[in-house]
């Protein structure tokens, strides 16, 4: 949808978010209460950002009056809780450009080419937008897409090819036993002889080793061959030193996710040890309009903390108030008693008298 | 509990809290999982605070990640997530005296004598502490106690007694209910045709005056007759804008709770606009050792919001920790991952590998 909107035109709103995690969703609810409307944008192809990515299922504690949740709870708890606002998300776009205009809008531009025009923009990337981590192995990166893969688009293409695969966690484990019996040959790699993976996965790997379906080794990938512009085998130093030829088709790597601040570090935002800077009364960066909320942020006192970001958001839109209706007294009110809040909630408000 | 103690000598802590509202709840948690326990005061019978004196069953929607819940059910939350800390609650005493001895520690003092030595005192006590309304007739209050009441404590002694009730909520119209049958004669004044008290209860009322069984005046009492230091009628003056006088034995009087700041306004504490100044890295006032957290404080950009509330409780936490543990340096660890905090929560780690 995003795409065909962007053959026209930009979109004009009142906010864009840029980061879909815990923070950026409650932000559409702060700004939701305040009657403005947001588009979300977010780089990973679903909500609730790092939280989810790293451990979707694993319990979080410290969520205020929420004594246990895991991630993926705590993300569709905020996805019900913004319902009455209805934002608009682009998913699987990074933020790319964003430049404040003469007329006072900010222009965001996205890496599919989705462009905004808003009065506020709310960043909330977390720890920036997530990568792959890359083998470390000097000029191995020009055979990325084509041998040397971090992510699987197409498993056809691993059929009856001789496969290398490198970690130790989900990812790793999954695709080693997705490609046993379709693959010539599959080799795992990791650097020890212990896993993040989930247990039966790792159970079931060692299953198909006894087997010889395919087989484990303790070490990292070294180095490499390359015959005629193709890589034919790569370098593989154990546990005891030793380095040993591999012979393979295709490397597969899954060293998880690394955020990056990516192209944030170029809109000239007033940064501090890789943090965008805001003060605590609007939780506002250098640039006007522009506000940084969540662990993305920092300011005297800061805890990279989920509560403390959602703090951050219920300023920040009382702040941004300030761009997107110029003319008008925004006075605090509260969502237990305030019939306009119901109303924008869409809830009832109980009648007395 | 606490009164026994007190016989002895003060209790030694590492926090007193003050309030005993959802921030102060909270603050147990925060302070907990950094290690430090904590004693609550709270002038309340209960805890829950203003929300749950004001509106126990009304739906609150902006508790992040909690579409929607009631002011008990919030309560019920956060108690629940604070049971791993197992605090002391020290429910109807207020807080009176507060000061900082010779060796940093402070001293503490409630309405029933209990005496606290702690490292740090965190004031979550939202508004204030909560007061009955009085009715504003001059010299009436010397009546209080016999025959005018602002909460009933022996119901017994309005037995075939003539009884007046003033208010028009839930307390007035209860006690209406209630005494109908048991005193000589219930009279309700309140001053319009309308009621903040449950439809069910005003509906009831109504039908009791139809049968004659009690009786409903629109009005205000603007004054009394006293006979030999008894308070004989009181003078009703109605929408009319007549005064009628209406004979008596007791005088109930419902107009709700106001909180008042009370004794915190004398302990040295620098205030804006009835507020406790604070600031925003460690949420400390001007007593070193002194926290704010709540409706309670104010800064540049407060807004009074349990969620801001909740944020505060976590930086004042890591503040604390300064006075409680001044050798440790203390390392922001995430509930999800940190075996530390499981171990604090009681909860069990994941285990890997």
């Amino acid at each position: 949808m995003a795409e065909t909107e962007n053959q026209s035109k930009p979109i004009e709103t009142d906010a864009v978010i840029i980061g879909a995690g815990p923070v950026g969703l409650f932000q559409v609810f702060e700004l939701g209460l305040l009657e403005m409307k947001a588009h979300v944008i977010d780089s990973l192809p679903r909500p609730g950002g790092q939280c989810v990515e790293l451990y979707p299922d694993k319990p979080i504690y410290d969520i205020p009056a929420v004594p246990v949740c895991s991630a993926q709870e705590l993300t569709d708890n905020l996805l019900k809780q913004i319902e009455p606002f209805n934002p608009t998300f682009h998913y699987g776009e990074e933020a790319q450009e964003l430049k404040k205009l003469e007329d006072g809008r900010l222009y965001v531009r996205t890496s599919k080419g989705t462009e905004f025009l808003a009065r506020a923009v709310f960043i909330a990337a977390g720890v920036g937008s997530f990568q792959a981590r890359t083998l470390k192995v000097p000029h191995i990166d020009k055979f990325e897409g084509t041998q040397l893969h971090y992510k699987v688009k197409n498993p056809s293409m691993f059929e009856g090819k001789n496969i290398v695969i490198c970690g130790g966690g989900d990812s790793a484990l999954d695709w080693c036993l997705n490609l046993v019996g379709k693959a010539e040959s599959v080799v795992l790699i990791h650097r020890r002889d212990g896993f993040r993976a989930a247990p039966a996965s790792v159970t079931k790997m060692k299953e198909l080793c006894d087997q010889w379906e395919m087989q484990f080794e303790v070490g990292q990938v070294t180095g490499f061959t390359e015959e005629n512009g193709v890589m034919t085998e790569v370098r593989v130093t154990g546990a005891d030193g030793v380095t040993r030829r591999m012979p393979m088709d295709h490397l597969l790597v899954f060293f998880g996710l690394q955020p990056k601040l990516g192209p944030i570090a170029e809109w000239g935002l007033k940064l501090e040890r890789k943090q965008i800077a805001v003060d605590t009364a609007r939780f506002e960066t250098n640039i006007p309009g522009v506000f940084a909320v969540g662990d993305i942020n920092i300011y005297p006192g800061k805890k990279k903390l989920i509560l403390s970001g959602f703090h951050e958001c219920a300023l920040a839109a009382f702040a941004a108030a300030d761009y997107v209706f110029p003319e008008k007294r925004i006075l605090l009110q509260y969502t237990t008693t305030s019939p306009k809040l119901h109303k924008v909630l869409g809830v009832e408000t109980p009648h007395f008298d």
